[in-house]
């Protein structure tokens, strides 16, 4: 028999990592639903026909296709043979596969929204949590499997609703300790006016993509990919100028309105700019506010022109959130507006504006800071000793109450000698010991250990369900 | 465009179905956590050999395979067709599927212990939460995705561990108020002491799946199938008088003696009964237990000599769940003691003992006799009225704090009229509007409205901020 072992790019969570990503996980969702957003879940599989044509074709590629059973049916093989034929193609054949896995939370949300929006109240704020699949090469930091987690409000144009994903980033990062993050944002307004003033609109996706790679490439490539789309020395010696914008957030506004503030579009996004930038101070008075002095209470909210975001569907504010800088991996979430959530299904104008948590990159920042919380590393809190047949029966009834009481507890589950029941509690990190033996069992009492101190005392048994762990 | 669907089978879980999930879910989890059992978590996909040849021909055609990616590559073509005539033969070929989605948590899990046992501390206690996938014929409570619940401790032969996992029945269906259900328990051993005294152990496994059928289809056909496998008018009679004890426990268990309690196997076997009888009565005397004082103490254990159980890897104690009577739903849950787990993986020797949580039946259990807590209806608390801008920038800002006390709250997303506005605040069942306007901007005070009993009051911005809501 061959070793067991896991698919390329997947990961078992042993009881630790899951503690620590639930720490992760249960903050995020606290958050969210203190904001007032509802949870979806949709299912892992879509019909294939949900997903292809939506990611590109290089992500067409990725996605995990289902084989449909029943093939082994000797009266369906000439038809599976040339549906195979068809596969090969690159085509796909409902006859053998109809069913993905889902390869992010987007689309199934666009696909739910469009199912049911007799049914939505909108705005419809909702938040999702789940594992997508992609058939991406693995590597470093990039798996087959992983967690998205993704907030959305949809059915509305307002701004309050940018407002309100930025206050979202800020309470999480705060809530994680991860006090140094930088909320960059810009508006894809104001690229979309950069464009008209440099060459025109059709000249948009161009630009977007080539400031998209700055921070990887550097400036002087990113003038290389403009002079071969076409622009001309003028017009990049314009997208140079609005890429070196530097300074405070009031600086920057006042240098773009110089460059762009005199075209429609161009006002406009700086308008949003200016909004989200204002309404992110409201909170700044209020006390209950994070948990602590100093705590900064405002989002820290960084205007970046450079920044550009991949995706095409963005239409106004864009989002990205940076990592403290004390660790080197940058971007932990993003998003932004889009205008158009669920024509792909039919349902045209509805818009909306999301940003996610790259849960994965979070977990890796706040290791590296090592910022989670000693609790997370104790499950069990409290070890019962077993000392034999009616000890034991007494340390099981005493166990029933402090579990009772919320405590989490177990009971060794034989008898045997002290070091082999100590030896259990330090492996697996247990705080506590009770120990019941003869004597105690007499007298109705308990030997109470604190294992990290090596400290103990005796305690009623009926002071031991009362007793703070 | 063909309107968006879902793959036959599957579900999307809109908000308030998550949150009636989540109800029983975390209720799950919470007493697995206080009985010390650790969180595990396995990726969705398993290599295809994990899974293949696990769960009898008929399960290994209900396994959903995965189909590689890149058979578009021409090269691989011919290479491509010769194997896919290997699958319709019903083969499993590497090069077009390798890798599956789970089908339950069991082998998962094995192939986690097996891969994993040299790190992990035994006896190990772990609970798993997941989706699995079956490709099932979807009927009414079938589904081809569903959640399974299962808690584990592998590494022992101690019997408190069944003890514990009878405890967890007792604490989750108390805590869900399910106070009705009862858990049937049995023995391995005494359905084959029971094929000892009828001829032999070889037909122990016919015996236990024509037992297995009697909640199905009567007495008769069980002696039906026991003469078709060759048992003879004698032994028939035996198992007929077995099936047939009556009684309180005591009386079962003392019946039950006299049939087969002169086999070595047959004591052992009441041994284990006896022992989880008297052991989980222990915990009746403590205080803290369930929530109030109408409330059983311990555990409702039915001796079931009937119970049999499908599966053919159980060898000690088994269990089942059945719902109160009041909901013709039957079973709800069911598991038992099994010697060797990893032993298909390589690793021999690792015995244990787990049960499972019906999820998707509980749910339906708790729906029919409406049982989930009210809290379970309401998203978001409080919804902030937008009376115009400046008016909404006072409401933002007290938003702000509501929240960081830990209030789900929200703001509509725009000024529009009050009627709008408390539209959208029923139709999301949301129980408290605040409304500031120019009046109350003017005078730091906002109107809390309780909107399901038509009452209102005037309170500082301040004491908003401290109100329970």
């Amino acid at each position: 028999m061959s070793k067991p072992s896991l698919p390329q790019g997947t990961r078992d969570f042993g009881p630790e990592v899951v503690r620590k990503r639930n720490y992760i996980l249960n903050t995020i969702r606290a958050v969210f639903e203190v904001y007032g957003f509802q949870p979806l879940e949709t299912p892992a599989m879509e019909n294939l026909e949900t997903l292809m044509g939506k990611y590109g074709e290089e992500g067409d590629k990725l996605i995990f296709k289902i084989l449909n059973n029943g093939l082994d049916n000797p009266e369906k093989h000439e038809k599976a043979r040339t549906d195979f034929e068809k596969i090969l193609e690159g085509k796909n054949v409902k006859e053998l596969t109809e069913r993905a896995l889902k390869y992010d939370l987007t689309i199934p949300f666009a696909r739910y929204v469009a199912m049911n929006h007799g049914q939505l109240t909108f705005p419809f704020r909702r938040y999702q949590i789940q594992p997508v699949w992609r058939a991406d090469r693995p590597q470093k930091g990039r798996y087959r499997e992983f967690t998205q987690c993704d907030v959305d409000v949809v059915g509305s144009y307002s701004l309050l609703n940018e407002v309100e994903l930025a206050n979202i980033y800020h309470m999480v990062m705060t809530r994680l300790e991860l006090y140094g993050y930088e909320l960059r944002i810009n508006s894809r307004k104001i690229l979309a006016a950069l464009a008209e003033v440099c060459g025109g609109a059709d000249k948009l996706t161009d630009i977007t993509v080539a400031i998209d790679k700055l921070d990887k490439v550097g400036l002087e490539k990113v003038k290389d990919e403009l002079t071969a789309k076409g622009l001309d020395k003028t017009q990049i010696e314009i997208i140079e100028k609005y890429l070196q914008i530097e300074g405070s957030n009031a600086e920057k506004m006042e240098l773009a309105t110089g460059l762009i503030g005199n075209t429609e579009m161009g006002k406009k996004g700086l308008e949003e700019v200016a909004f989200l930038l204002e309404y992110a101070q409201l909170a700044s008075d209020e006390p209950g506010w994070g948990s602590g002095g100093n705590i900064p209470q405002a989002p820290n909210i960084v205007v970046d022109f450079t920044l550009a975001r991949g995706l095409n569907y963005y239409t106004g504010l864009i989002f990205e959130v940076k990592a403290p800088p004390e660790v080197q991996i940058g971007s932990i979430g993003g998003g932004g507006r889009y205008d158009d959530l669920t024509g792909l299904f039919g349902i045209p104008n509805i818009p909306g504006v999301g940003v996610s948590f790259g849960v994965d990159r979070i977990y890796d920042v706040i290791e590296s800071l090592q910022l989670f919380p000693d609790t997370v590393h104790i499950g069990t809190q409290v070890l019962f000793f077993n000392m034999g047949d009616l000890e034991s029966k007494a340390a099981f009834s005493l166990l029933q109450g402090v579990r009772g009481a919320g405590i989490r507890a177990e009971i060794f589950h034989e008898c045997a000698k002290m070091d082999k029941q100590f030896k259990y509690a330090e492996k697996k990190k247990i705080p506590y010991a009770v120990i019941i033996g003869s004597q105690e069992l007499e007298q109705g009492t308990c030997v109470l250990k604190d294992l990290r101190k090596g400290e103990q005392q005796v305690l009623s048994q009926k002071a031991l369900i009362g007793y703070t762990f």
